[in-house]
């Protein structure tokens, strides 16, 4: 078999999986604290489905089957999803009967996008996503759970050793009321713009608005001069107290960021921030918008963005209004392991190795392992009766913190090198043995 | 959006994805327990890797940009996993210096083959591996180690109201030495003829033998006498005595089978059985063979197989041989949601709704809601401060066992509809309250 490494389509070793193993773990039961329940959807969609929001089809895999004809192929055309987003919508409509409003999903799966692969980004990735769909409404109160549902995430997270999170937020009705005031008809063209502000600053976004959309340069230092506001409540109250906007869209926006930020402030003080240049790209945001980023690591771009929405899904009769956002785990991950900032202290899930005095005693060693088992420690009996000195290093190899010798009923704790006589019937390990431990440092290792 | 059933790609409604999630997990708790660590591989492989098998080239899916050119797609061909085990062998090559051997890995993802949608068969579908892989060499014990973890996680799972399993054993050394000594040369073709006798009967396996393969009339009869022998040690002893094989291969592999059922009986009382017509259709394995079936289901065929194999895996240097089986997820679960056998008694993670008197009383109810969740326990606040019958009917409708109400600081069971005076700050659910329960049957549900 050849050895091929594709680049875009990272895999972990072992000790790395058991750090993603634990995020989302960490995330998962988050999200379930605030009664998000748990979906999978098919990996594969009809392209038109997948198309049918636009913009990504230079991403998009194709899926046929080899040795179909190519009639059949044509006849339905299939592609792997490229968000989860999209066929969570597909899902709401299919299910629509079965289900019930609001309905609060979490959804944690891999995407695929053949994009260029390059830091921080993969050709298949995993990610964690929450959302709140609507029948015909949704109250404004989601678009606050969502955020602080993902704050408390992260909040979880950080002692683990992940650096910590900052939420910024936006709302689209507010820009776009504030640019309709400022006789900007081409909203969308213009929020894609200035959605670019923090990497490439204010001068080349005014040069880009004058030229691709059409603004004149009042027009282009107004939507700049909106999009430098950021930070707590009071600088975004401070930014826009300059400004006396008579639309209503904008008042409401206006209102709404507020009111995002203080019950954010309230709930989960310090992560919550607002950042008048979050504009996000897609164009099916009518509400609040968010992006996040890892602190001390903004050069990653953001790790957990979304907004609010109110029509990505409709059947024609009714509408389906949501809120989400979505976790780039893999993203996350890319950065944890490139820089080890992330190391679990063992590879395997071993509490116990059994030693074997000869392969004679092996059902005895057996028997003992059962017993462990059957006490929820996980336990391996030795591979082989080698000299002890062997078997220990089958141990030490791993991390596995505990060595228990049949013959002398003695277990061995490889972290201090201490052995001591114990009734392994009774036997339980210290609580940091229980599992792999997840370290801050990969430089400091347990062992 | 459209709306597209695909034929073959099941979806869950969350209380079955509920069911879907604790399986996995009793599952994979299970295989930690032995000491199997979690892997992970990409989903797409390159053609090539796929093919090198053999066999499977009609199921394959294949995998392209959408809008590359033609040529970058024809220059590197890819296309979706089928299996488990040959993106596993390609990770361990890939891995070698990285991993430590023996390694035990266990693998849960899906898989794709475009096969035509049935009963008990997907076209994307969960599978749960377990392998154990050496460096050159693999002591025999772990393959009676790995039929006995999947004992394991099946006797874990029988609480949930999983039907029983029966694992069935043959040895393919055993089936190869008694060719070997009936004068059969092709002894592959032999083995996917018998591996059809639960299927087509002896008569018609008979008849392919002669037919296909060329075995004369005497040859078949003996191959089918051999493979009609099963059940306990006793039956496989009484059934293989009537033999007396002079061939190295043959007594090998009647030591390995009685060995392996001998040791399964004594650590798993009453799970493993001998089949000697388990032949598995693949031509890599070279020693123990499992299927196994759920009691009382098997027409669904089998749900767990696997089998030893000694260089599924080499970079030319070294060999890799191992041994693993693999649980049909999806199979099980498309036999219980489509006979109802078991069911969440709720459709949210959720254990306490907090009601609302009104919308004003929105951010205690939220600080209720953050003090209940900092003592673990699910919650949500009510979507809208609309009248208390409203608010009982979300709860209702998705088995939400707990309402709270903040007015009166009073908690109702919706069980049992008792509303009793409560300090929320100390209240605690009972256990099974405290994340949803399976039941055994559709028809009682809890509520």
């Amino acid at each position: 078999m050849a050895r091929t490494t594709l680049s875009g389509f990272p895999e972990w070793l072992p000790e790395q999986r058991i750090v993603e193993q634990r995020i989302l773990e960490v995330v998962a039961s988050s999200f379930e604290l605030f009664g998000y329940t748990n979906i999978e959807t098919r990996s594969i969609e009809p392209l038109e489905t997948l198309m049918s929001k636009g913009e990504t089809s230079k991403e998009v895999y194709r899926v046929s089957r080899l040795n179909a004809p190519e009639s059949d192929n044509r006849a339905k055309q299939l592609g792997l999803r490229f968000d989860l987003t999209v066929p969570f919508a597909r899902y709401v409509l299919e299910n629509a009967a079965a289900l019930s409003f609001p309905f609060k999903r979490y959804q944690i799966q891999k995407v695929w996008r053949g994009e260029r692969p390059q830091d921080g980004r993969a050709r298949e990735f995993t990610q964690a996503d929450i959302d709140v769909v609507g029948q015909e409404t949704l109250p404004f109160h989601y678009e606050v759970e969502v955020p602080l549902v993902m704050a408390e995430a992260f909040a979880r997270l950080a002692p683990l050793g992940l650096p910590p999170v900052r939420i910024l937020a936006n709302n689209r009705k507010l820009s776009q009321g504030f640019y309709t005031a400022h006789g900007i008809t081409n909203v969308d063209a213009t929020l894609r713009i200035v959605d670019k502000l923090n990497k490439i600053g204010p001068a080349q976004v005014g040069e880009q608005l004058v030229e691709h959309v059409g603004l004149s340069r009042a027009q282009a230092d107004a939507v700049i001069g909106l999009a430098q506001i950021r930070g707590s409540i009071a600088d975004i109250e401070a930014g826009l107290g300059r400004y006396s906007i008579d639309d209503e869209l904008y008042q409401q926006g206006h209102h709404e960021l507020l009111d995002l930020l203080e019950q954010c402030e309230r709930l989960s003080p310090g992560v919550v921030q607002g950042d008048l240049a979050i504009a996000r790209g897609l164009d099916y945001y009518t509400g609040s918008v968010y992006e996040s980023v890892l602190v001390g690591h903004e050069n990653l771009g953001s790790i957990c963005s979304g907004g609010r929405y109110d029509s990505l899904a409709s059947d024609g009769r009714r509408s389906y209004p949501g809120v989400g956002m979505s976790i780039g785990i893999t993203r996350i991950l890319m950065r944890i392991f490139g820089q080890n900032l992330l190391v679990a202290d063992r590879s395997v899930p071993t509490v116990v190795l059994v030693a074997l005095e000869d392969e004679e005693s092996r059902p005895q060693a057996d028997m003992t392992a059962k017993s462990l088992r059957d006490r929820g420690i996980p336990t391996e009996v030795a591979p082989a009766a080698a000299r002890y000195g062997k078997q220990l290093k089958y141990a030490i190899r791993r991390n596995i913190p505990f060595v228990y010798f049949t013959d002398s009923g003695s277990i061995k704790d490889i972290r201090t090198a201490e052995q001591v006589a114990v009734d392994i019937l009774t036997w339980s390990p210290d609580e940091a043995a229980r599992r792999p431990q997840i370290n801050a440092d990969g430089a400091q290792e347990s062992v």
